[in-house]
């Protein structure tokens, strides 16, 4: 069956764009340019009415929301178990995920879209502002779990190999530097982004989407 | 191995609440009063620093995060397929419980609490007014998802019985009366939140919450 996938550089899409990348088998990768609006047009709207990347299509089936979408690759590409397959492990990758997912990923989308939560010009400065200071803390946490991962001698974030965590991670830090964070303030995240940029698959993720992974320019 | 549950009344707790009645196995219900604060007391923040419910205790496992409680439960109690276990079916029931958690969750947050995106009264006003006219459509999307199960003729949303899709659906009916959504306004949905509130584990969560499945008033 054939492999597509809608993907903004940069955005979230790059989650599942560096796991297909992972797996192997050949697949479709389609850009989908979110400042030109490409997202609003009747064509992207029939493949997704919610107007988001990612959207992975797998021979007939529309698949979105990341949580699903790697639930679909790790099903479909079980050699690169994604996910761990030991329940409670499974459960604890997930849980971070849903964290990613419903709390980092929305705090930045506030910092970066904050036309998506109030009217005012003024009233999005102010969500802007707030959202950039409760997102430092939360790289904070992740820089903790980086942290913990190097001194347990563990290379994954989430398992025993490369996973929705460790790209996710990677695209938080990026964010982090729009949203005024230094990389550098985060040794073990940077140093875990670095490495993780560096896997061969991960290295052709970047290049297809041209990403420089520290975008922070000192004020 | 002891089961115990951290939940708000009708706060987003109620999911793994119901379910965890609905598997039968004897749990421990702890109430954690959020409006007074009770979530941000020291002893609460050793369980879960994020200061949210739900939290699960399992033995010695803390877990929080809707998504991973529930991929807990479904491997702990298979015989209540809270999770299709066809693996095309699960993605979609996680592409929708991941959508009712990072979208409709949140949208209503920021009707219910939005002192957590921006600090003026002036911000926090526009984005309460911003978010419950967003939250109109999302219940319409779930209106369509019961409507359609109904014109199937299936009882549930997520699957061949009970889970995670009713109950999240049942809370954001709920949660809709009081951002001035009227429940007759989404008939499929009324009617089908009305009768899994029938179900006699939904109704003991029902009763232990104390809840009204209808809070609208007409303005």
């Amino acid at each position: 069956m054939s492999l597509k996938l809608y993907f903004a550089p940069g955005a979230c899409s790059f989650v599942p764009h560096a796991l297909l990348e992972t797996a192997g088998e050949a697949f479709e990768p389609v850009m989908v340019k979110l400042h030109k609006g490409e997202n609003y047009s009747p064509e992207y709207e029939a493949i997704n009415p919610h107007h988001q990347v990612p959207v992975l299509v797998d021979g007939g089936e529309v698949i979105t929301q990341i949580i699903a979408i790697v639930n679909h690759l790790d099903h479909r590409f079980p050699h690169c178990n994604f996910l761990p397959r030991e329940p409670l492990e499974r459960t604890r990758a997930l849980e971070t995920l849903a964290w990613m997912n419903n709390t980092v990923h929305p705090t930045f989308t506030h910092v970066f879209m904050p036309q998506k939560f109030a009217g005012s010009a003024e009233a999005q400065a102010q969500i802007k502002a707030f959202n950039a200071a409760a997102y430092g803390p939360m790289l904070g946490e992740i820089e903790a779990m980086a942290r913990k991962a190097a001194d347990a001698g563990r290379p994954y974030l989430g398992g025993e190999q490369f996973g929705p965590l460790d790209a996710y991670a990677l695209t938080f830090l990026r964010w982090g530097g729009f949203a005024g964070y230094d990389p550098q303030g985060y040794p073990a995240l940077w140093a875990h982004v670095q490495r993780m940029a560096a896997l061969p698959a991960v290295a052709r993720t970047i290049a297809r989407e041209r990403l420089q992974l520290n975008v922070y320019k000192a004020a």
